[in-house]
């Protein structure tokens, strides 16, 4: 059995404390929970997660099971900085993870955690990324999973998470309700539940911020911009970032972004109204499909946050996320529309003053394109048919 | 204008050499040819390639176009070197590029001659990974994007190729003729054709070889495994792995191994019968779509280096590729078909006794799952419909 160090889970909303010895996945308020771990070193010699940043969790490098996630490059776009006047637009790139999302830092942290706890199951409620990236770490770790999908999800986003030979199951019924059931039956029959916004799962986030900071030789950004659903993500970078301060790498914290499809936007709702507690949002459809959640489980604890940093929060119409994966793909980078938001947000935030010129910021590309093709119809795509030796009239 | 430095193309084959300043493709006795440069220095504060191995590149790292590729995981899978009685069998899983394959490297190679011999236009002829990738870092340097893929590819193959705004033909006629149209045309209208085997793609694959030695400490491993289509691949792996021994950075070479899928595999064809010249193969289906090259244009060149270097070249029949594709899911790696040759190919040289009891391997991965979703209809995949009411009774 992986050895787990001690360490504490803490809810920053009522300040209780647990032993992450246990198998504790939300505080008894009903918040999200915290990893408490003083360990802060990098170990440069090493490109992935589990071993470059394995001081910052209480397991032991060589016990982790990893598919070598993490070390995503961040890449700066100058034609978005001189779009907007700022001094830098960059992109932290998650589509380079083992399977190709964000998911597989928090996923990796969760099954090291899982088997420290003793669990031999694990399972998780996703829509898409997460599934796949927890079918795949359970595999590699020789676990079983259970992956609970929403009713809504098409065959075709099915065949992807199924083929690394997890149980799955298509699951008709509220999404928030099938999370709290999850690890309700999670705990009554020993399967570790790595859901959304987990502690270690937010723990693994913390990754991110680590990185962005690494790879600007520990000049924070003056903006921190994330695709938004559960909370669990950009609570993680936002404890990263912390870490970072604590530990003395980094003199000062970043402002951070909560980006949200205006269509399903509950934490820019309640954040733009002064509420500290999440209203649930008409279940409206949006292209950015991964980030569709209308009733976050760390939204109340996302807003909290995002006040206390003097962050801010951004909803994007339909059109302008389809633009801004236009955009960014004719830059370079395919992303999946979730992933898109932030660009769009940017631009919303940048032309409300809220975003000064010469500012700087780094936008979390959470997923990658080819995650979620039914997004192409949005888009005015064009080729031609020719023959050989039709190319010399058509190639000028 | 990006500065190139004082650099020569040699054919391997006839010993023929070429400024690297010239828009020079191949040797003018038909063989390719490979970039010579002696420059040899790691940069290990930096991750991404561009930079890292900036030094083996008669380029300045400054000047690159760069989306951050390389520096991707190389995964060790106890289970399969148990099955086979080996030492360690490795993945260095490509998919963790920025457009989810190896393609990147060469591309991002390519992009920077490009713009060092002064062209504004750029193209590739490929029916997939190459096409995504030539069009993404056109897209990111600002150059117009010419991309030239065979007549049979699907309307779904297209998208995501068209998704960042490149010019794109789908031209009927033979894929060699157009190979060989392409670079006639190209050097015509002033289009560089970054094709498959062209001296400075190969010359980006030789990052992977870095890779590989430096993820081990510098002790390289028994055998290094590569699906090989055009031969452009392989020929830059061993290359790199030729500079590293030259730099005194590594005491020996590795065997190499050419995997190709049985139903159009030239390459491993000549190699058994001792051909110095490849016969156009039968153009056979093959599930490993992104490999099946009946007439690969360093076809000759590669059966040479494998000769040169105690090699071995192992044909795939397609139930052995599938099951290969299951079991690599199963141990938490979706890569493509053609991906999942090496490994299928490795259980066949094993067999054999090619590959020794205790060997090590590495076998490149260099593409993602998605690329190729095809591929799902040869696996029992399988999920399940059902209420949350019906969790308990489900979940044991």
């Amino acid at each position: 059995m992986l050895c787990l160090k001690k360490a504490l889970l803490r809810c920053k909303t009522c300040g209780a404390e647990y032993d992450a010895g246990t198998a504790r996945f939300r505080c008894d308020c009903g918040e999200p929970l915290d990893l408490v771990w003083d360990g802060a070193a990098i170990d440069t010699n090493e490109r992935c997660q589990a071993r470059r940043y394995a001081a910052f969790f209480p397991f032991d490098a060589s016990e982790w099971t990893s598919l070598g996630e993490g070390g995503t490059p961040c890449v700066s776009i100058a034609r978005f900085a001189d779009e907007l006047g700022l001094k830098e637009v960059a992109f932290k790139n998650e589509s380079a993870n083992p399977t190709w999302s964000f998911k597989d830092r928090g996923t990796a942290a969760c099954i090291a955690h899982a088997r420290a706890l003793g669990y031999t199951k694990v399972g998780t409620v996703s829509s898409g990324n997460m599934a796949a990236s927890v079918a795949a770490y359970a595999a590699a770790a020789g676990m079983e999973a259970f992956i609970l999908v929403k009713g809504n999800v098409a065959d075709e986003k099915l065949a992807p998470i199924a083929i690394y030979g997890a149980h799955l199951l298509r699951v008709a019924g509220p999404y928030d309700e099938l999370y709290k059931e999850s690890l309700r039956l999670g705990a009554e029959r020993g399967i570790y539940y790595a859901n959304s916004d987990v502690p270690f799962r937010a723990a693994g986030s913390r990754t991110i911020a680590f990185e962005i900071a690494e790879d600007r030789g520990f000049d924070v950004p003056d903006w921190v911009i994330v695709p938004t659903s559960a909370g669990g993500n950009i609570r993680g970078i936002i404890n990263g970032f912390e870490d970072l301060l604590r530990a003395g790498l980094t003199k000062r914290m970043p402002r951070f972004m909560c980006a949200q499809a205006r269509n399903n936007s509950p934490i820019v709702t309640a954040f733009a109204n002064g509420w500290t507690q999440i209203r649930r949002a008409p279940d409206a459809e949006t292209i950015a499909h991964a980030i569709d959640n209308p009733f976050p489980p760390s939204g109340n604890r996302t807003v909290a946050e995002l006040r206390r940093l003097n962050g801010a929060a951004v909803s994007v119409p339909e059109e302008d996320i389809i633009r801004a994966q236009a955009d960014m793909a004719r830059a370079g980078l395919f992303a999946q529309p979730a992933s898109c938001v932030p660009l769009g947000a940017l631009r919303i935030a940048r032309a409300s003053g809220i975003v000064k010129e010469g500012e700087s910021a780094v936008l979390v590309t959470t997923g990658g394109g080819l995650k979620y093709t039914t997004a192409f119809a949005a888009h005015k795509l064009e080729w031609r048919d020719c023959a050989i030796a039709d190319l010399p009239d058509i190639l000028k």
